[in-house]
């Protein structure tokens, strides 16, 4: 079922700071800051050749990585994505495994125009993880 | 400079705890687990066809894993490993930007058999980053 590492989201406090640390410390090629008011988060893309980074600033008054920041306040690996061939399906099998999927389980659209869902992090040893439909 | 990620680690209290969520609720192709004594870790690695997750649980008596067990309980992920052309000259311009490498800086074998570096996370968003000579 599990697909492709879609990529890893880094949440930061500052992602002017953070884009300067991958571009000019680090020589990674970034994306220019991209505003996802439906999501809560402004977003900086980095193409590592196989995967991406994903580096995520909160914007707007509530933003779903909040929470994660006042517990981090330097920022760290906030979630990693996983593809899945069939969205729905991975549900299914997922929920009859016991496993619990955050929000109210429907798909919803996310930053790359595809369904995606998260699954509960206590049901995956401490870690976020979110599916997106190939 | 920045290669291709080689990696995701998540530490886990219990790796057949862990290996039986990967394995049997995600679909996930694993690796038998492996001690690696001079890492103090024992590891089970996923192949997600672009990149790997390293499942990585504490062996013997004092682990580098320990500490962030102790904050994550329930496990989270620890660290991300980025290929580099030339881990030398890597960490060189590391240092002159004034990034600072953990331990003596001296590269170290890793878990495939490679030199590699660990980043300090305050000079990387909070972010623990691991460099392998590709």
């Amino acid at each position: 079922m599990l697909g492709r590492l879609n990529h890893v989201a880094i949440a930061v406090p500052d992602l002017e700071a953070a884009s300067a640390i991958y571009r000019d410390t680090l020589g990674a090629r970034l994306t220019q800051p991209q505003g996802l008011p439906e999501h809560g988060v402004t977003v900086v893309f980095i193409d590592v050749g196989n995967t991406k980074i994903e580096l995520l600033e909160p914007l707007g008054a509530q933003s779903p990585i909040d929470a994660f920041l006042a517990k981090n306040p330097s920022g760290g690996i906030h979630h990693i994505c996983y593809e899945v061939p069939d969205i729905l399906a991975a549900r299914d099998r997922l929920k009859e495994q016991g496993a619990r999927i955050l929000g109210d389980g429907q798909p919803k659209i996310g930053a790359h125009g595809k369904p995606v869902l998260f699954l509960h992090p206590k049901d995956f040893s401490g870690t976020l993880i979110e599916l997106e439909q190939e």
